[in-house]
């Protein structure tokens, strides 16, 4: 007999174990190298680069030589924690589209490998994000280029791999480059993943990380999608000049990646504590994407299913999934009718559609990141009453759907899930409790 | 240890299973009442309409009488069976639009009803399509204006239940009329389900069940939709003139429902035959729904996932889900540059989009009334060499995807699932192999 006194809070203990879980720490102890006979240089890049810093930091021997730069999203700094002095300096740029202040810590990161000897050690803290925040476009590209070519990849339809093999063949310091730089010294990642299949070469774009896509490669993606470069550019593409360091690379050096926390272990991590509860968990995937919307009806159909004993999926039981999905703003709404939400609150009003205020079933959806969009909520919940309580506020779902205001919708309702920055990322979570 | 020689085959054969499970033939047998003292008069609609009709001939005692009219959608009278006299006449008009040859049908059945008495039968044949094949508008409403509204109610984002509760205030015949009109007769309706939930006031908008809808809650939702009626009409729901018989109406007979066929009892059947040829069977529901191709997307995703063993779910094993999904066709394209297909090959090209060739998986969706939209193919198929057959042929999935012709993708492939008219209709047949 499972008995949930509270299945909101139930599900909001879920995912607190898997943002806990994909904190920096979490892992870091086991990963790290012992220190160098030479010093130790920090470079990195990524939402979760503060936390990681400060993580390493209190963990790396007192007496060791520490220092280095890593550069994260506009407030991603997390509060500096007591009694650890700071040794890496912690810049701040522009996500999703690189600004100067990218650029300007791309240049100096790559200034900090000059002069590096085999005896030193260069550890890399990647985490999602680190792509657009570690900007040093090649030779002919211009910061604007950069800008209107990265603005033109997000519109064009490209896929993450797509848009990420573009990026590492006209960067300075991405896809592998970065590794190649602090040659002789050993090099060593340690990466938080936001990418399905946790690919050490897709986090960040692998600015440490040989990679096995080519100019060719790019230059059928940008002609795919119709996007034009300088012509001095893509002449050099054609060339080859641009050309990334491959595997077995001679110019990288040793690189082990270690991945301190990934999607699918904090996943593992709530399903564990839902095991506990002596809940069925059904995990899903980790890389469970599309239209947020329709992920969430999808979910909320199987649940529904489960509740009126039309699957085989038992109930009591937890329904657990992550990835990343899209939302798609609907195109004829004018801008200043839009409303405000990101893509776990899109995912809860899919659920709530689905789910026709179902009994006996609650959600939870959030953003380990803490921010759903551009909102200050990580996420958003759904309970069975969520409908009705909608109703007799007036608030009409399809006209909220409409508008893509998920925000308005569930903060109307008192069900955002506020969190704060959490200062990690390995993207969505999503768990639907059936009693 | 599963060994599963024709991965394709072996799914075909489950969707046959489904399909062999909704024949009309096939509960009839058990759900016929006994012939009455007075005669039988067999009335009823849908697309399966003239197969029950078939199945209740070599049924039904030669020596009863047996007599009355059916309507089913135009082409969908199947070859009549050898030996078998025909006893009832089987009308054909338009689906979804209706036309004059169905409005014909429904005043001809209406006047069968006429001098019925208490020792008489009335069997009415219910199965998908029959709403719009059963067209008797209220008075003040042309079969134009009728015409005029149901485009209206399929373009207005309207769902199912809400366009037919429009559809049962606004006829002669819907939402229990049918079954009215037959008093003082014993009323038993066999019923095909291609509704989620099986509730026998949506299939094919009652006719001979009691409706718990009001003329307000059609006004609602005309109001809702912004569909205007003529002023008459109006003023008629408004006064309350065309409310439907409710339950325990003493207007209505008695009337037994049974339900020959649902999805899932087929979706059930077919799981048996996985599971008899040692697979986990994860039957996700009977109604998932969404946008095809997201639908499809999730399903590939979580196959994916199984594949990869990043999920819960264990292979080797078989997804199956149904339900009816939609495809929102693109709306910026040029109507002659848009493509062929129906939502079971949306499905599957959302499946191969997610699975990006992953070996071990294999998908089938079809339509199990064998009918994929507009087309001659009941649905498609989805193999691990899908995209690289696809691309060896010079085909984009993208491209297709958005011209949304999967008719055109799936048939330059040979991966068309073709049976013809299968001459009943428990919606859609999903089936995922992970080996």
């Amino acid at each position: 007999m499972v008995s949930i006194a509270d299945p909101a809070g139930f599900l909001r203990g879920l995912f607190d174990t898997a943002v806990q879980h994909a904190l920096p720490a979490h892992g870091m102890a086991a990963a790290l190298p012992p220190p160098p006979r030479g010093r130790t240089l920090v470079l990195g890049a990524g939402k979760a680069a503060g936390a990681m810093v400060h993580a390493l930091e209190a963990l790396w021997p007192p007496h060791a030589a520490l220092s280095g730069l890593v550069v994260t999203r506009y407030g991603h700094t997390p509060p500096r924690p007591p009694g650890v002095p700071a040794r890496v300096e912690i810049a701040e740029a522009a996500h999703p589209v690189p600004d100067a202040a990218g650029l300007r810590a791309a240049e100096r990161m790559l200034a900090l490998t000059q002069g590096l000897t085999a005896e030193d050690l260069v550890l890399c803290l990647i985490s999602g994000g680190g792509s657009s925040l570690l900007t040093l476009p090649c030779e002919g590209l211009t910061l604007e280029d950069k800008q209107a070519l990265n603005r033109a990849l997000l519109h064009s339809g490209a896929n993450i791999t797509e848009m990420n093999c573009v990026r590492k063949h006209l960067s300075r310091i991405k896809g592998g480059r970065l590794a190649a730089a602090s040659a002789p010294a050993q090099v060593v990642t340690l990466a938080i993943s936001d990418v399905p299949g946790d690919d050490p070469a897709v986090i960040a774009s692998g600015p440490t990380v040989p990679d096995e896509t080519t100019c060719a490669d790019a230059l059928a993606i940008l002609s795919r999608y119709g996007i034009a470069l300088p012509q001095s550019v893509e002449a050099a593409l054609r060339r080859g000049d641009l050309e990334t360091p491959k595997p077995a690379d001679a110019r990288l050096p040793e690189h082990p990646v270690h991945l301190l926390a990934t999607p699918l272990q904090s996943l593992q991590a709530a399903a564990e504590k839902a095991s506990a509860a002596g809940l069925a968990v059904h995990l899903l995937g980790d890389a469970i994407e599309g239209e947020s919307r329709e992920v969430g009806r999808m979910h909320g159909g199987m649940a529904r299913a489960i509740a009126l004993e039309r699957s085989s999926l038992q109930r009591p039981c937890v329904l657990l999934s992550g990835g990343e999905t899209t939302v798609t703003v609907t195109a004829h709404i004018p801008a200043d009718q839009r409303g405000r939400g990101g893509r776990a609150g899109e995912f809860c009003m899919g659920v709530a559609e689905a789910l026709q205020g179902q009994p006996d079933v609650w959600a939870l959806a959030a953003d380990t990141d803490g921010i759903d969009g551009m909102e200050d909520n990580a996420g958003a919940r759904v309970s069975p009453d969520t409908l009705a309580r909608a109703s007799a506020l007036g608030l009409s779902l399809a006209s909220h759907q409409q508008r893509n205001d998920a925000y308005g919708f569930f903060s109307a309702l008192g069900d955002l899930v506020v969190t704060g920055p959490t200062h990690t990322n390995v993207n969505d979570f999503r768990a639907i409790l059936v009693l």
